[in-house]
């Protein structure tokens, strides 16, 4: 089970290099995991840019988005939009905040993103939300619980959310499945700016939504772009170290005995590698 | 005569990873290469991101895209693409199929792609393809061998048909030209949108079209493209193995007596080197 | 203190590094930073490619952007908007100036660059200037003192003003500041200009610039991204030798004795490096 | 003055390697200099990617664009373009001709190019030329005499001239003022064009274009600017052989005794180094 979990940080961080390798993440953004056995609980890397994360830096936090351990990391401010969502969202395992510059437009504009190609069908309807309305002016950062709890509302049962002048929240069952559809929105967002450039959109219908994405979500979908992303992040000079190199704070500092990890909570199946 | 394959199948890798490092091919998209000794055959990568596959990934198919020997490899869902423009253009050696991001606001928006400057001549009239027109609603994947087919037709005697929310398929007689097809027909879709943005676009006459096309095609110039696209490939380290170091499943599969390939089918010329 | 000296000017060439990776500064441009012990002076780099420049390569000017100490080296003829930033603005304690592609089109087009998302709202209200206003046709250079003087006034309380046809300059209290500004300014301006093609633009409140700047501003925000810029610049290869490897002309031609810089100026604080 | 010629030689090299990285080359266009000691004659590489460019691929024409010596090299159909602006032009000593995907645009919508910031003040006025209009359908190239002629006489006294569906051509006094000329032409279309989507194109007054002009043109700048773009040759792995380990064919196969040489012509010095 502890071989579980390694696997499951591992890929995170994976994900996260990918993520920031496709220039969806810079300096700024974070992406994060539900704890395999424990749906109460979820990793994240400690303040930083993402890119730079290893699996030792990867705390674990509660669904309130408290450490579960002491630790003298400083966490990122807007955790709770983590916290919050995997509280609203039982199916989800896997959750990136990002500000790429491929969507930034449309969160910009208040432009409705729409898929325009099959492959991002996997973004679905796009709600967005504005912090404004709610909480007036702040520094447009979600850090308060009912500022997260705002923005899961406004998510619903989709898997992506605009956040007006700020960024995008994206939702998976699984890293792998959260990865796909957040470099495709990316992707879908770029294009869809071209073509209204030429002056007319069309998008798919809402069967071909449906059946495109049922197609794209699927293992060989989306490990054949996980594999190509890989490659891409090995010749970039980011792959991590094995996994059992480094361990997180939270494998570290865990319980010795052999009691731990037992029964295994229901999101873990959806996490593993293929 | 089996090294006239092997050194096809090598080409065919080799034009695969140029337009994959031209941005053309990503996660997705394929190319293939009809049998230079028989035409009722192409081959084509088993299932995975085009930029990843080797010679010895390759699998043989007839033109109703079935392995000709059994095979574990997963194969491309939309292989018929490939066995259906092959079965209706004897003189088509090579296709590609794919969703450039200068190609794709074309198919979403559905203005007219036309040459802009003389080196894309040789993608001539551009014809559009809807597979909902024929098919309603589907997960927008070229599955069946009548999907196959309409796209076949469309395509006609044309040299690469836009499919409308999906991407692209190119035509070539040979490798070469087939590339050279493909990255000018990305750089034309580019400009275009480009000079679209200005106001106006002026594109080449009927006449300047023939003419341009035609001096493009000779191997002078596909030649002096290939050898620049190549010194780049080489440059990213993404070169194949040299030829012989690695043999296709087909030709490790074969016979090994010296009997095979005697007769060299009418598509084999075009596809030589130089 | 001479320690601190040292220190600064090593940090210079890192954020100058920084910018030219982040493609805000090419082959010209030039960015300074104010003496930490004598707020009448500051460092630039002697005539060159801002990149190319090293610790050595720095020199030491008054605030009439006059060298203090006889050199060989051709200086910056546009480095009066240094020296009457500075006199103008005792709070600022390093300039840049740029000729950024993501800025440009706002000083060709004239329209209003504004904080779009939250983390660019470092950059407030941002003025425009015109040499030609004051004094007709000239080279575009800001070369004499009273052209220097009349940028400064432009920029008034501000930190970045753009200037007609030519570029942008950029203010910070510290150099981490200054970096995060610029390259944000940049990124404001690129997301600007592609949600006005949008045809709507939604800027930050008042209350949400001021907010969202005074948490930018703070150094777990600034060293977070330059941590990660810092990352890139090692991985291009830009990363300058170790602090005390080189010593500027400036501190080489400086007196051996223990004596100086035992009074630091108030501008020093500002520079540390967390 | 063997010594003189190898020394220009090797930096036709150089201009040509940093035109290709600066993406203003791709598999096409060429580059050429007069030979500094025989105004009726100038080098161009062999027919092949600009970028691939040897000293060795050297050869040397006449200004009828006819090799001097028997050469079993495939040259340039387009070469005439470099002998008629050499004829119609004496002060101008270096040639390129390039299809920058910056420049394109205003090739296919016909709108003007002009100077929208200091820098590119160099590229003055900008000419059309469209081969249609005299030659009718053509396959675009410029490959006869008189199609030349009518190039060179549509540059007129200017330095870069603008080719319908087609590219740019641009002169120069030297092979670095011919590469700074290209570069910020390149990039002055690239920004008027995005100033452009904001609406509204403010350009220099004449009285700027001329000032800064002759700012730019002095080597101070031209040099600045060669520095930065070398280092990135270098950083790229572009960087030739260093003079004398290569030798052109022209020079290779010129008599072996002292006499040659002797009377510099008049092009020599403005293709000086510094």
């Amino acid at each position: 089970m502890a071989e579980d979990l390694a696997d499951i940080l591992h890929e995170l961080i994976i994900a996260t290099r990918i993520l920031a390798n496709q220039k969806v993440l810079d300096a700024f953004g974070h992406v994060s995991v539900r704890h395999p056995h424990n749906p109460q609980r979820y990793f994240i890397s400690r303040h930083q840019a993402p890119e730079l994360a290893e699996v030792s830096d990867l705390v674990e936090l509660n669904l309130e988005s408290a450490p579960v351990k002491p630790t003298e990391f400083r966490l990122y401010s807007e955790r709770v939009i983590h916290g919050e969502i995997y509280k609203a969202r039982p199916e989800v395992n896997a959750v990136c905040h990002h500000h790429a510059h491929s969507v930034l437009p449309f969160c910009i504009s208040g432009q409705q993103l729409v898929p325009v190609f099959h492959l991002p069908a996997v973004i679905g309807h796009v709600p967005f939300w504005d912090q404004r309305d709610e909480f007036g002016d702040t520094n447009m950062l979600v850090v308060k619980p009912q500022e997260g709890a705002s923005l899961a509302r406004a998510l619903g049962p989709h898997w992506m959310v605009l956040m007006r002048r700020h960024g995008a929240t994206v939702a998976g069952t699984s890293l792998r499945e959260l990865t796909f559809r957040t470099v495709f929105g990316c992707e879908n967002a770029a294009l869809q700016s071209a073509a209204m450039a030429h002056g007319r959109v069309d998008s798919l219908s809402a069967g071909e939504i449906e059946l495109s994405a049922a197609h794209s979500v699927r293992p060989p979908s989306t490990n054949r772009a996980w594999d190509y992303w890989v490659r891409h992040v090995e010749k970039a000079g980011l792959m991590p170290a094995k996994r059992g190199a480094a361990k997180s704070a939270a494998v570290r500092g865990g319980p010795k005995t052999g009691k731990k990890g037992r029964s295994p909570a229901k999101g873990a199946k959806a996490n593993k590698r293929r």
